[in-house]
């Protein structure tokens, strides 16, 4: 066992507080890591705030960690000592059902382990995040992260990367397809450069005009403001692919029109209440209208190497650990462009 | 020209009443027909009754539609006199957008022609359907039905076969596929008839007790009724398909709910009002909710063809034209196991 300094959650609601407690001693497969970075995600603030339900507290959140590897287990194989490393929003699942046995993790049968606000696969023991100085993961469940790519930027591409990577391929964005990404935040500006990357052609769809000329500065080939409702009959049957990174309810039968024969509407942002869904442009061009969720560890390695490969990190605003209250208050008014990481050289 | 006789709706709302025109003469790429027995289909009442709004009328309704080669064009190849024959719910397209090239002429980017209650390709001519003794049809979109099929009860095949064996087939049911059809009507039993033919476990979903017996007989595996919410716990995750039938509003993300990680509820009856669908079964899970529009040329005679193979055709209530009215008013109701076929010796 190790001693861990973090902020946490003490209850539902309670601002983030600095809090101590044990990190679990180094096992045979585990590796340590000093955590250098960590990004802020909206799910954090969900689960501070218990909107999901069920939330346990005390509760270190987290989940886009990046650091140092600082100590490995007798058995682990693919990670030394120095080797920079991410952890995601998973630390473990069964590894045997069919989900795990066809690398998608984060749909496990028997339910995969959070990083935080979760429990070990004993289904009893709590983890904990990345609001925290060091961590202790199974090395199946830890990423490499490329050694061209800032740590601190690098941070967010757990989460937010792989959210929008997974879905831009396994729906197949790459060249000769139209994408559009509906909303330009912390999810969005990764879906148009990780698109862009693919050799898709993107188009963003934002509700004004703000966000016109970053956009185009991410990598953009177009970009449309929706309240000019014009735009829908513009853009009728256009799109080979729609990545709806907006948790907000939209009005998903007008995205629908927007799409080509056989093509998919993903949602990644979850809102609270269901959206209405018109039937019709469904069936009148067999469309879909579906969901994607991360990515399983093999996949989120491939992401990584792509960015990697590609140069892309998220574009970040780099905060101190006691500057966390604040940052919530600003995700939740959309103020950050378009990432907070919190430095935990400041913890 | 020559003089068809028919029954017509005259205005919107108006009983169906006998009515005589004129069909085309034959041109060289053409089919005359005799037609034997035409269906009723739900969506005649939508449009004699304008409920889609844009109905043309004098209207003929009636696109399943059987019957047997009178005279051929010059230039026709595929058809000779007295091949039995079958004319759906498109009767042209403009052959050389994209869609219609991808054998997708339902969804022709620059609008197909409907058997009726729509145009011919010149957007002017208006086009009249099978309740009527005779039709003239270019030979693209004419259908061979199999001899082995009794001409009446495969007439419906033209709309509810392929508008169940699209999406079966296009989603992939087949052996080692659990598929669940929701609804057991005119639509619903050729799903169970054509999935259990394709190898896979069907289950229906039905909100009552009255069909359990008959599902057996057409082929269904297993029976639920879903007025038990039970239901929904005991299957969570089961489906690897659902075709969704019912035309009324449903639950979408209960039904959600039943799908394994990365499978697709398909909506092929399409509801007045939209359906309201949570986001999260689909994030959790991968899933789709997607809809389906009949089939192509290509794919309804690849359907036909299995149906042949397979002997499969619908199960009927045949009627003389002079009962249509009266018709209406059960399907309605859904008094009727599973569809009306009009026989035409009754004109």
């Amino acid at each position: 066992m190790s001693l861990a300094k973090a902020y946490a959650a003490l209850s539902a609601n309670a601002p983030l507080t600095p809090y101590t407690f044990e990190r679990r001693a180094l096992r045979d497969s585990d590796v340590a890591i000093d955590i250098k970075f960590c990004g802020i995600c909206h799910s954090d603030i969900h689960q501070v705030k218990d909107e999901w339900g069920g939330s346990a507290f005390p509760m270190v959140p987290g989940h886009e960690i990046a650091g140092v590897v600082t100590a490995v287990g007798a058995k682990v194989t693919k990670y030394k000592v120095g080797d920079s490393v991410g952890v995601g929003c998973m630390v473990d699942s069964c590894r045997h059902c069919k989900y795990c046995e066809q690398h998608l993790e984060q749909f496990c049968a028997n339910g995969m382990s959070g990083t935080y606000n979760s429990t070990e696969q004993d289904k009893v023991t709590p983890t904990q995040g990345g609001y925290s100085n060091k961590i202790v993961v199974t090395e199946d469940f830890v990423l490499r992260i490329p050694e061209n790519l800032p740590l601190d930027a690098a941070a967010p591409l757990l989460c937010a990367g792989i959210t929008l990577y997974s879905p831009l391929s396994h729906w197949k964005a790459g060249p000769g397809k139209k994408v559009a990404i509906v909303g330009l935040g912390g999810l969005g500006h990764m879906g148009v450069k990780i698109a862009r990357a693919m050799g898709a052609e993107v188009t963003v769809l934002s509700h004004s005009e703000k966000k016109r000329e970053d956009a185009k500065r991410l990598g953009a080939h177009h970009y449309y403001n929706t309240s000019d409702a014009t735009v829908f009959e513009k853009l009728a049957g256009t799109f080979d692919l729609i990545v709806n990174t907006v948790s907000a309810q939209l009005d998903i039968g007008a995205y629908l029109g927007l799409l080509s024969v056989d093509s998919t509407m993903v949602q990644v942002g979850a809102p609270d209440k269901p959206n209405t869904v018109d039937a019709f442009p469904l069936i009148f061009g067999r469309k879909s209208y579906a969901g994607s969720l991360i990515g399983g560890i093999k996949e989120t390695q491939e992401m990584l190497d792509f960015c990697g490969k590609h140069n892309i990190s998220c574009d970040i605003e780099k905060i101190a650990i006691n500057q966390v209250n604040t940052a919530y208050e600003r995700v939740l008014k959309s103020d950050v462009r378009y990432r907070f990481v919190i430095d935990m050289a400041t913890l």
